[in-house]
């Protein structure tokens, strides 16, 4: 038996036929359940394409093939097989082995992605770069059907198989689910791609490609009178194999051998079972087995039993909008795929029709959104903090250009633990707080949160995000019942103090209570629970006291809310009497022009002379 | 003759019959290229579906039924025939009639939009209301065939064809260009289309939907030994009907009224002549009549003869991107849909194989270029400002969080005159300052230009953004021979003085000396042509100087510069020493638990309770 500790590299596969490719499978896949027990991380998707990655490997050449996985969390056994087995007790841990693929871990990782559809991309740059430098390596993706939804796959499908001189090799890992059911037209494609076609067999095939398979098809059809369509892919100017068993090493072995010497864009359609080979994880149309914490093997049950009514923030916020739903009809939810990730299973199960699950489409759920409430329809949109980095365009342009009342629930905001760089939710106060309209707000704790989101459902008429960590805290909704509306963006004194004064928002607020109950230290707390708008009324009163202000936030430090409250405080006397700052207003700015502009807001000679003067008097005096 | 002015709805359409309808349409026609002519505005696309505009607002009831036009500028027709054909002479100016959809001028008008490929997801929203509210109106969307490319499209007609309740009726606007010749796999799918079928006409459809009389066609080709395929939209579950004649009223009537009584999906394909009526617009097969200035209807030549050496910012940066390309062949620019708008249409004469236009799909363009860097291949990638929000979390996630030397040239950045609010070029740097490694610079003339680009291609190894504005200016290619190269982010005096100091970037620096030189007020001009990394060495001493300092940018004030300027001064002595700001520093931040992540970077009790002490202290000195 092979130790899986000790393998360096892949080379060791080249001469493995089997029954010893199996073992090594079945090796593998206990290894992965009995490490992500202890450690937790993704499980399914890593479960399911344990052959798929041993083939690949065994076929094809890394580094020298460049091997792409479409979202890094499916790579476990890549990483296995390029020498990381020993790394994997200290998975997604700090300073431990990445839950993603990584450069700099390894000449094997050579695309990281934590975002889904990306690989098709990622190919088409590396195989314009093979056709400019005339090397001879190949371009394998292995992309989810889930993926393929979204419009960057597709976007890069329409360059693939249109470019003269490349042969990307499309790997189409097909488990009918992206994280949870995959929706929409592709996933009844793909269905029926799996229903009208039995698997190809290594045996059957000969090595003919389906084209022309397809061909002998058609005439025999043609006898019994119904014509057989090519596949979408074929239309796209890929040739289409498949489906194969992606469970079964003989067949993926002959295929990749095939579509490795074909040297013509290809997709090779592989069906593969989510979870295989541990039953809990195999059954499981929710994907709660998608990514886990540590867990109890023979039971499936986590390992550190939940103390009573600890609960994560997203369902402290579906909690909300599952009551809301209950009185309210002219209400949606639209999701990119994320149903169980963002708490909403139940609110599913009970008001299905009111939920529409797009897929990984957040460009799309955040465009038809905006519609939507232009017919007066309230929309509630999920979605955590990196993934609506794809939608920017779409809040700004759709949403909030329009003026429209959408109300975004931002999860996963602040820093995200085990799942690294692509995933902290880090930027999206600074890449929200420069559109014009937009509210951003964030509870400091459960009571705080329904207050906010009556502010967000009952009051507020513009864009509006409420952000929320990916923390665990206590919840009792028993004590929700009595609270009181927040009717305008405000912020509270959540301790008081008179050296100094120190700004917070969310789980940072009684961060800081506690930090200073610890000293003797005489500090204001403010509940700075609107990033934007700022509450001015307070934050006047705050500079005018003339306390030195800290202001501390789980977010980037450039253009976030300690940058909103310099841009306030700049120009003010006695704060910052010496920085004036003159753009355009935080407003959309209609056509015209530039000297028309100018003059509207203020940016004019005329105008910023006088500043000018005013700015030197004062400081002379 | 109808006269436009005094058309206040298009309910006037529903009696009017041919030859009525084509004289309409001529009428319409000539006073487009007259109005046209003389204010400038988007030509070749609203002479393209003049009958087709008037066909749906004769067969369709707006509002009751609504009209999206993927994309307002192409919309002037439609603006004739709801009422605004006497604001014309106001068209693209402060305060007159926009170039675009606004919601604002028309009930007509019920979705606006200046970025491409949004038509489809606004239509499953309005559609998705419909179905709530049992309403019986109709969703009819105009789309071109280049804006079918965009991946948004694509995640939305995944949907459409899908979900249930829903009768989307989608025009497919076919003039083989998005703004110039069209690109990709659907390009040639649509071409295939085009060239296979003949012309519906309506005397020979009989009313029979596609699907059937494609099974009487099928089982007549079968007879010849050769199967039809059903379309690419059949396949996703969209009732194809086409291609029909767009400048036939005759059948696009009869077409416009079945696809009304369908109750179901489907998709019109209409052939469309861009430009038609207007010669010079007509054989353009590079987009220069797209978008016009004002012109002699005769000559077609500008009116404003261009004096010499008279450019475009856009052409000043392609000069350089050519005479780069002469040089260098591992080198690539990477374009959205936007050679001509761009000032490319010389390099891709020069250098086809060195330039790739991927259609209208900025997500993909930026991804891909991720991986060519990988591979090192130079990429330059020109969007415009407002086009680059589509790829922010490309920008973010795959070039820059991959260490990535992508060089990005921001076009159109700033104010944009007469395109108004979709597409001011107002949030680049707020979007882009936050992403770590990120560098932006922005000259203040053509030779800094070079010594920019310069720094970009040959010094610089991080992601960086070269802004540039619309504005024209003076060039002279001559002067450049002698240019000093640019080492190190830096900013330079460009004027000396001792009572304030005024930093800008861009045009605004010769605009603020040109300011200052009508007065006698001694202030400094800063040059702070690189926006991020900021000259920290200059600002240091700047600020020691203890003058007031005056920030000028054409951008929002919300994150610009000014904040940039105000986040470092933060904390400093004698500037901003009370306010003290404390968030994650401006690098990726990779997995940990939040204890690791804070220690590491000072977020820690222990260092903000000194950092406390120190503000309470320092204050009471």
């Amino acid at each position: 038996m092979i130790e899986l500790e000790k393998i360096e590299n892949p080379a060791f596969l080249k001469n493995l036929k089997e029954p010893a490719l199996s073992e090594l499978a079945a090796t593998i896949r206990s290894f992965l359940i009995s490490e992500i027990a202890k450690t937790g991380g993704h499980l399914s998707s890593n479960l399911g394409i344990v052959e798929l990655t041993i083939a690949i490997h065994k076929v094809f050449n890394s580094p020298k093939d460049k091997i792409i996985f479409d979202v890094g969390h499916q790579a476990y056994t890549h990483k296995i097989l390029t020498g990381r087995a020993k790394e994997f007790p200290s998975l997604r841990q700090y300073n431990g082995l990445s839950g993603y693929l990584k450069r700099s871990e390894s000449v094997h990782d050579c695309w990281e992605a934590g975002h889904s559809s990306t690989a098709l991309s990622a190919m088409a740059g590396f195989e314009l770069a093979r056709k400019m430098t005339n090397s001879t390596g190949k371009t394998v993706a292995i992309i989810g059907d889930g993926s393929l939804n979204s419009g960057l796959s597709f976007e890069a499908l329409n360059f693939l198989g249109h470019e003269p001189g490349i042969a990307p090799i499309i790997i189409l890992n097909d488990n009918e689910m992206s994280i949870s059911k995959n929706v929409g037209t592709l996933a009844k494609l793909l269905n029926s791609l799996r229903a009208s076609r039995t698997y190809r067999k290594a045996s059957s095939s000969k090595l003919i490609p389906r084209f022309f398979r397809d061909i002998k098809i058609r005439v025999g059809n043609m006898l019994r009178g119904f014509a057989k369509n090519l596949t979408i892919f074929d239309e796209f100017g890929l040739r289409y194999y498949g489906p194969i068993d992606g469970h079964n090493f003989k067949t993926l072995i002959h295929y990749l051998e095939l579509v490795k010497q074909l040297n013509r864009p290809c997709v090779l359609h592989v069906v593969t079972k989510k979870g295989k080979g541990y039953p809990f994880a195999e059954n499981d149309p929710y994907g709660m087995w998608h990514g886990v914490v540590p867990f109890d093997v023979e039971t499936g049950l986590p390992l550190n039993k939940k103390a009573e009514n600890i609960v994560s923030w997203s369902n402290i916020i579906s909690d909300y909008v599952y009551q809301y739903a209950q009185t309210h009809d002219s209400f949606r939810v639209i999701i990119p795929a994320m149903i169980n990730g963002s708490g909403l299973r139940r609110f599913q199960q009970d008001f299905p029709e009111k939920i529409i699950d797009v897929g990984i489409c957040e460009s799309f759920a955040v465009c038809m959104s905006a519609a939507l409430s232009m017919e007066n329809i309230q929309v509630f949109v999920p979605i955590y903090s990196s993934f609506l980095q794809r939608a920017y365009d779409q809040v700004i342009h759709d949403v909030a250009r329009q003026h429209q009342h959408v109300i975004f629930g931002i999860d996963r905001a602040g820093l995200v633990g085990g799942d690294g760089e692509t995933h902290q939710g880090l930027y999206d106060i600074s890449y929200l707080r420069h559109i014009p309209e937009m509210e951003i707000v964030q509870p400091k704790d459960p009571f705080e949160a329904w207050q906010l989101l009556d502010y967000a459902f009952l009051v507020s008429t513009h864009p509006i995000a409420i952000r929320y960590s990916r923390q665990k805290l206590l919840f009792n909704p028993d004590a929700l019942e009595d609270r009181e509306p927040i009717l305008a963006p405000s912020w509270t004194i959540s301790r008081n103090g008179h050296k100094a004064i120190l700004i917070a928002y969310g789980e940072n607020v009684g961060r800081m209570e506690r930090m200073l109950e610890k000293t003797t230290l005489d500090v204001k707390v403010v509940n700075a629970r609107f990033i934007k708008p700022l509450d001015t009324k307070m934050l006047n009163g705050l500079l005018i006291e003339g306390l030195p202000i800290m202001v501390v936030e789980d977010v980037t430090e450039v253009g976030g809310l300690g940058s909103a409250i310099l841009e306030y405080a700049s120009g003010r006397p006695g704060f910052i009497p010496k920085i004036s700052i003159h753009g355009l207003p935080d407003q959309f700015i209609e056509q015209g022009d530039n000297e028309n502009i100018y003059q509207k807001y203020h940016l004019d000679d005329t105008f910023l002379i006088d500043r000018l003067k005013d700015l030197i008097e004062k400081n002379t005096q």
